[in-house]
């Protein structure tokens, strides 16, 4: 089979493989659409992973089944579904600990392009199929439906552990495809008044279309100075980080108030330390707390956010700017997401509509 | 003054009064909007609170401050002011431990027409201004602005505590207008899937505006059955008691699937004990919770809620189906409520459109 | 091999039956010491589980290891345990849910004695064992580590669900072996004063030695009254449920002051419904919230409380109050358990001694 | 009166000043027990709360009340009170949101030694007497009874936010007398494991008494790695930072495991920023949060940590190591505290046994 690897650091190309082997309680999935994400660029590009050898990319996906093991009891061939990025290990001491997608180490339950082959091959294999797969519910747009697995159980989770209080104030840092996934989030969370920071006009379309009252932008200065002073200096309820430097939890902080949560949704990819302001955080007594996680994965919470998509609660086919259409189109969109065109949020690639 | 008051159970008429006093800390406000609430009806012919004698009724009202006492800094007369139902005692113990609303006693939070003339008079008194006051946004609409002070709070309380998981599934008996404003709790507090339960057309018309998705009337069988059959034998995450009799305990827990909460916002009027069902509470040991409160007032919530409603998160406005004219119009109003007509979700006076 | 079984409703006795079988995830394990439950009774005599042929009974032991499935990889044959009376199905809804108590369905985590045989036997099977087993610490005493399978996770999860403040004040209505757990449970969660319902001497004393402070017989009248008035008229920031008949939730909230939660651990054997006191419960908008729960099995959980035991927070030795010796005391024990003699707490077979 | 006082950064000395006046929610003390701070030193030598001209020192204090305002409840004079350090505006913004620390505005709450003056004078004035005093249990130790303002509430609030798992792993950073009751606030959460981070004799003797199992000295190599070696590789539960540099955060996240919640309570004198460890803190993503807080001052407070003591839950005594006998001894009790010789914890100021 083939499939759109990280030959190494700095170098990506098409590799010919075996499929992969499943074992008893395990899926063999075909793409029906993939997206590439930010983190694939920094997988292969800043090498954040360490150093891989042609290891397929890719983790934002929805598939057919092909192929199940033994013990598999939801699924079977031909069924449509829903792919998470992170597919814990349900046995594990993490997840009975309540930390799922911590599994088998930090960050551990991510595996597709980390661990093992993602999701942008012409088969992929997937552990504990009946826990890790959802149903992909009928009738869903493509380019919806593939914002799930990755970019809505990220901002989302942004969202819930910012700990918005009903009408409350956030601001969302950053309005890339999970930034944007934050401020819809924090609207169903019960925010009032959100505050998105970033310039790019689609981004800013698309961020009051998912609920953003007020649009910060670092060319009129400081933002979390703007934020505070448009909140009568006190700053805001919650904040989430979806993007940024090494230094943005000191903007984060700086714009939070008294008794908030700062929620960090940022890949933090370069520097040994991450600078937290002190006087800010009120020389350490500031009741302001700094969330963070790794997005949860598995069915449940698919499913659930499938929910949200099919109730009509938002949608996330707004971020889809640029959608391809055939399984050799997954090298275009990958290089479009390491070029950040101006008008781009995400990029989706429809495999085959007729799957 | 004038004012509209409980003569005794069974009875209510106008009559005349001098103005409230106030201490240091207090307001004194005229009305400039006012809602009738079914709790009027309890509280006149049913006795709910006990006797009464020429008790002026009614607590939700939005006002323009008349009158503040020496230690009052933030209100000044003149201003527009939203009140809530529930005036806490900051100064107490139950507020310290974070219940305000049972600030004295149980319930005791909830001042107007309870402990103290309501707000169906030409003046009325607010306790610790500053912090039961809320000034009202300008511009909004008073038949929404005015579902604020109980509907809103109550019903998103109703939400809030029934502990929603991010798309999970909930169902809300009674769609009265709070359980109305439960549903669009729900919504705010990210539900997926949303039953109603309640049969009037008008109600379940802004049921489905306000985010429900799935319509159960006891028409079709019980309404707990159906749920559960809905939700594949499960039952839902959630479950908002907004409305029903004695009994209504037992489908609330029956509808609800193991791990979910059921949560309380019915006032129970009769009976010495509230059934809930062995079976289908697992023998005591289901995980299904029950939670009960009665709604948060003070600034802060009403401030969160103004922004719920300025920054368009849901519009209270659909609720106020029959909205009168004139002070003298709340005799009306309350009767309205008494007797229920089939398209009535809330009768609303605006008292002054100039105020 | 042989086992105590009910053999039909109202009636116990040996068994002979196969080894169990053990699948690629499960251990087949030897009892070391075992302890008989109150849910055993209430299974035989009651039928609280309904009609049962010949399964074993029993659900709280240590053992020894005798053989593992082929994927089983942190425990061997020889290896000593503690066997959870709880085993979830980890791969399962409830349990992505965060609720594994509740896999396969309302209480389908309680599988011994229940849906399967139970560890009454010469041998018995475990399933994921790797999750659902936990060493036995090295040197614990068997009488007091034996308590942590079922007494220990239930009546500790009762105090945690009571959600007590530091410092607060607690109530334990029930001094049984559940009960007594959940007062060591209220002082490791911070409680202030704690008082216990119950009256006889042996439980008083272990009660007072747990933390008790204050000691109400229902002999000096309603129980619930007697706590109001010693705390000057409040009632108690949180109640634990841990022994009563269908009545005891009316005492429960009684006890309890606004802003508190009722936690239940008791089981509930008879009547269609529990009832609730009506204006008790605020009409039901006091803010006393009523939790429940299936006690929390698995590995990371008897981990957890095999430390407790360990560091000496507490010790449950002190329960054991008739220890037997031999597998064939089994009867013997149950039989007491079944009498409860004025002195028992708790009686424990200690299998053998040099296993 | 006579007081001692900051007469400047970096000097000290007594100073005449009047009787405060008091409002009428408020009340005028003296008195009966006294306790330096590290804040004081902090204040005073480092500049901390910035320049400040003969301001009275102090903040923690029992006392006996001289005068109260009119309308103060539930104290007159000569009653004996625990004054704790926070004694918040309860009418307020912040109180309303539930962080009644923070009112107006960051550490807002904390009033005496840097908004106003202290309690190290012969008579202090206390704010909102009725819900920021307690009144003394007849009986308790004044030197146990006066680490409640400020030690217990700081080292407690530290376990509590630490969100400890029953019976799960703590590391206590630090074990001066804030590191100490975190310490006993970490037993009395439930704690299972606890590491103990220092290596004065004396604290090392105390925290084993509070419940610490390990004891940890940097002089065996970096703490952090000791932690984590002596957890399997894993890290602890829950980390309490009860001391340390600006770089203690480092050690703080690498000691903590994926799933963990690093509680602050250190006081960060220097620095712009304080750094968080990149890769410990799994690029942002790793499930470790980090809390902060002032501790929680107000009379509910001081009652419930009152009632801990009261009921021998901890004996805070063991940390006087130092007691001195009559009012003018603060001097000597300050410059202890800067001084800090190796056998010190905590120098108490007995001013009256007879008041």
């Amino acid at each position: 089979m083939k499939g759109f690897a990280m030959k190494k650091i700095g170098e990506v190309g098409w590799v010919e493989k075996d499929k992969p082997d499943i074992g008893a309680y395990d899926a063999l999935v075909r793409p029906i659409a993939l997206a590439p994400c930010t983190s694939d660029i920094h997988t292969v590009w800043e090498g954040a992973v360490g150093e891989r050898t042609d290891m397929i990319l890719g983790h934002e996906a929805l598939g057919v089944v092909d192929e199940v093991g033994s013990e598999v009891k939801d699924f079977k061939p031909g069924d449509k579904v829903i792919v998470p990025a992170i597919t814990p290990d349900w046995y594990s001491d993490a997840a009975l600990r309540g930390f799922s997608s911590q599994t088998g180490g930090a960050l551990g339950g991510w595996k597709f392009s980390n661990f093992k082959d993602g999701v942008f091959g012409e088969y992929f294999h997937v552990n504990v199929a009946d826990w890790n797969l959802a149903h992909l519910p009928e009738g869903m747009p493509l380019e919806a439906a593939v914002m799930i697995p990755d970019m809505l159980t990220t901002g989302f989770m942004g969202a819930e552990n910012s700990n918005i209080p009903l009408g409350g104030s956030v601001a969302v840092l950053g309005i890339g495809p999970v930034g944007l996934s934050a401020i819809a989030g924090a609207e169903l969370q019960g925010a009032g008044r959100i505050f998105a920071v970033g310039t790019r006009p689609k981004c800013v379309e698309v961020a009051k279309a998912y609920g953003a009252t007020d649009i910060v932008s670092y060319k009129d200065g400081n933002t979390a100075d703007q934020i505070v002073e448009a909140t009568g200096g006190e700053g805001v309820d919650s904040v989430v980080v979806a993007g940024g430097g090494p230094d943005i939890l000191i903007d984060a902080i700086n714009a939070a108030r008294a008794g908030s949560v700062v929620s960090n949704i940022n890949y933090f990819g370069t520097g040994d330390t991450l600078p937290i302001p002190r006087e800010g955080w009120g020389v350490g007594m500031a009741d302001i707390n700094i969330a963070t996680g790794l997005c949860p994965g598995g069915r449940v919470r698919m499913e659930r956010l499938a929910d949200i998509v099919k109730y009509g609660r938002m949608d996330p086919a707004l971020m889809a700017t640029h959608v391809f259409h055939g399984f050799d189109k997954v090298e275009e969109a990958l290089m479009l997401m390491k070029d950040k065109p101006r008008d781009l949020i995400k990029p989706v690639v429809i495999v085959d509509e007729n799957l």
